[in-house]
């Protein structure tokens, strides 16, 4: 009994891989599509999501079922349902791939309003912060949860950066830019959102490792 | 045992009503500073904040433990892990009146750009929205559930219309009311992601009725 657990809970910790994998992918390939004005892309990108809905509720029965048929201790029944939550994140940061894929479809037979050089070191900010969450959830490591926390306020701030910018150099400027521009700016938000899910996964991970420390072994905290 | 079980589960409930009539507060006290020009009032909204915050650690430490101390079966099992997801969707229903209300004090010192119509509107869509998925939830009622995703499209259509105004007659005609239409459109875009997390709660209320329904008792199907 014991180890069939545990080979069933490694199998949710690939699952979460995977998720996460394919939420990341998401991510790149849906700014990928906006930087090389990429239709097909960012179709892939819509197609692919309900692949990623699906191994989101597989993921949530598998944790169901661990709870309910092994009736896990304390610090496996914090990991299992701080990886229920983690999994409704990444499928929600796959979700705004999608909302990124969408706003490229509208741009692709538009000019280019301007080269894009923040936009993508946000993708690259927010890519890493996920992709560290993950890890430090399945790792249980505080350590790289705090490192995404900390790496969230520069992409506040870059997507502010962004936002001024579109602002007051093109929209004030010259009106006739903003359709464009206003997409480009959801797109910096809706990066900047994936950075936030990033945060909360942290978050989670943060408070499962010091929960289960405060609760039974105080002496570490 | 059996008594005590229940009474936790109706302490529950109970919590998870007082975070979504406080997450729905929130909604309702950032639009009238919106549209009062009400600074305090939008600080109001950012303080409280915290109250939620702690609210929603109180509950999920007590879905953790009530399945840890009662191993519930199937039934309850799966409604207190939904719970735990519905609770951090209020979370962050919060999180976005927090983010309505910084807006709102960037804009309280700038003239009105138009009379508020459609964004009150918005307003009451999200409002009923949250409100009768929680009901939903509380009640396991998948009508209620199926109410609030047929409204979602009507909040999809409500905010497009929203930002395609904004977007032609104000920032196109005249770049200088760019800064203040961009902070009303980010508006627009927060309600409807509150809508989206209302949307998500329901999604939630189904699957957990249904699940039961197909586990246990697939003839009501």
């Amino acid at each position: 009994m014991e180890r069939h657990f545990d080979e069933e809970l490694k199998e949710l910790k690939n699952n979460i891989l995977k998720i996460g994998a394919a939420a990341e992918e998401a991510i790149v390939k849906s700014i990928e599509a906006l930087k090389d004005r990429d239709k097909a892309l960012a179709q892939t990108v819509i197609a692919n999501d309900s692949k990623i809905d699906e191994l989101e509720l597989l993921i949530d029965e598998q944790c169901i079922d661990l709870i309910a048929r092994h009736q896990p201790m304390a610090k496996d029944l914090r990991f299992i349902t701080v990886g229920m939550k983690i999994n409704a994140e990444l499928e929600r940061i796959a979700d705004i791939a999608v909302d990124i894929s969408q706003r490229v479809l509208e741009l692709a037979d538009k000019p280019l309003l301007k080269p894009l050089v923040e936009i993508p070191k946000l993708t690259s900010i927010a890519q890493i912060m996920v992709k560290t969450a993950i890890d430090g959830f399945i790792a249980g490591d505080v350590e790289l949860a705090k490192n995404v926390l900390m790496s969230d306020s520069e992409a506040d701030k870059l997507r502010n950066l962004i936002q001024k910018e579109l602002v007051e150099d093109y929209m004030v400027r010259d009106g006739s830019t903003s359709p464009r521009a206003v997409q480009l700016l959801l797109i910096a938000r809706f990066l900047e959102r994936i950075c936030d899910h990033a945060t909360n996964i942290a978050e989670d991970v943060i408070y499962m490792v010091k929960a289960e420390v405060v609760k039974h072994h105080p002496e570490k905290l």
